[in-house]
């Protein structure tokens, strides 16, 4: 039977992961559902936190949250902090609780005034890789869902920028015209070029959408070869929206295996070499730190 | 009680519509049902048809079909015929019908090997409006789900493009993120503002796209605006890529009333004036001309 010392969780929209922490910083226990944010009033998280690891919980237990909990529809809103700043600060905001047991806290995300962005969740990753980089000077990608790019300098996010790109590949893989012609494969030649032709001719994304539909009808492409070119035009239209925060500077990659390999390729393709982190030990370790921070003394 | 002298039908993927047409090209009734090709498999369209139609017939019936239903998946093929070639021409597809009252035939599409691309149903209103415009040199733009830009000179269609443009609204704006920021309504100058920002940066729309969810966040703009920014940074990567289609040419609009005049603001705002045509009256006309080309002897 698992103890925890204190309880880490991820809550984003589609998914929960929790993590039974131990005294040291060892992880005892993990485990996940599909009890995301989305499908969650704020009075259903503690009961899905309770499903989920309640058998990890003894006597009193420290939880500590991030990612879209916060959110205004969430469990309790941690608001934006906005950068520049550093990637954690306190406070972190309480999170109402029945069982007596639990403290729980939730780490605010980040906002930026001008263009508009936001993030929540991946704050803590950054926090995460500067506790193990702690001058790192440079730019981190974390793809995904919604990818970020943050330029980060002393300590401290100075900027950060947004894109839809997971989100798209998913519409358009599954619901849209696309779905019929694309194969469960890959096809890696597909997708560099494609990633060289979206930061070629980035204004021709539209079009060369229902090029891949077309390609497939008149038989120029296998289904293979039409998922991977989906997957580089979209990723090279962020390449090329982001090029200034990854020309000329040091980038590390945030994020899934697979995915991180995507972008890393992409990149290398236009000269340019990453470092690679693991998106689960980066959001451990921004926990570990976030806790840190809500237990240390007022100074 | 309707007879017709012939049925004119437009199959799309999402809908079926159909008119009753007197002997002199009247419109004596027309009927639209949501059984379009994407829910019927090849022995549904007869059934569907008649369900819709079969009160307008009374002996021996033509069938004039346009769209989707003359796709592999559809009714029966119609075989894409290469441009550059004149939007219609011979020979019309024959589908199979059990009821002896009715001569279905369906109208190709077009296809264009270099870059890849197809249309089906679009070919018809491009005939149906040279034949009200018989000299037309220049080029139309049909917006829609998958919008299509065709240089149309000499009675033939040169070359075409199409763009993902309405499909990418509706996922978004129904199936994204975004869709927890948009209003029911619409704000004119977001909607140029955003067009004037795709077109000057093309390379930035899927950090646009994510910046209308911040923005909204943040309180920087309304429902209203996130959805007209929406429409507009959509509708200006798509000018952003049809730039060669139109720049410095005679352009004609055929489509939806409201769809056309954000195209031709759009435009207007790049300092072109622009023609229109109403879809339905050109799907008619052109629907009349393949008529009357499956019917004359051959020459």
């Amino acid at each position: 039977m698992t103890r925890a010392a204190w309880i880490a969780v991820d809550w984003g929209t589609t998914h929960l992961r929790a993590w039974a922490m131990g005294a040291q910083g060892e992880v005892l226990a993990e485990a996940a559902s599909d009890e995301g944010m989305g499908r969650l009033r704020p009075e259903g998280f503690e009961p899905a936190l309770l499903r989920l690891a309640g058998s990890w919980v003894e006597g009193p237990t420290e939880v500590i949250v991030c990612g879209m909990a916060g959110s205004r529809q969430g469990w309790a809103e941690a608001p934006y902090r906005a950068v520049p700043c550093t990637p954690l600060g306190p406070p972190l905001a309480p999170a109402p609780a029945r069982d007596p047991r639990l403290a729980v806290r939730i780490v605010p995300g980040l906002k930026q005034t001008r263009p508009p962005d936001v993030m929540r969740g991946e704050e803590t990753q950054i926090a995460g890789f500067l506790a193990s980089h702690p001058g790192f000077d440079g730019v981190l990608c974390l793809p995904g869902t919604h990818s970020k790019w943050a330029h980060v300098s002393a300590g401290e996010v100075v900027s950060f920028a947004s894109f839809l790109t997971g989100e798209l590949f998913a519409l358009l893989a599954d619901r849209s015209v696309l779905r019929h012609g694309l194969g469960p494969g890959w096809d890696e030649a597909a997708f560099a070029g494609a990633v060289s032709d979206a930061l070629a001719r980035p204004e021709r994304l539209a079009g060369g959408l229902f090029g891949i539909r077309a390609a497939g009808l008149l038989g120029q492409t296998t289904g293979d070869a039409a998922r991977a070119r989906l997957s580089g035009l979209l990723i090279g239209a962020e390449l090329a929206a982001a090029r200034p925060y990854w020309l000329g500077r040091r980038v590390a990659l945030i994020g899934a295996e697979r995915l991180s390999a995507l972008y890393a390729a992409a990149l290398a393709a236009q000269g340019l070499a990453t470092e690679r982190a693991d998106a689960r030990a980066m959001t451990l370790a921004g926990l570990a730190a976030a806790r840190a921070l809500a237990t240390e003394p007022a100074r």
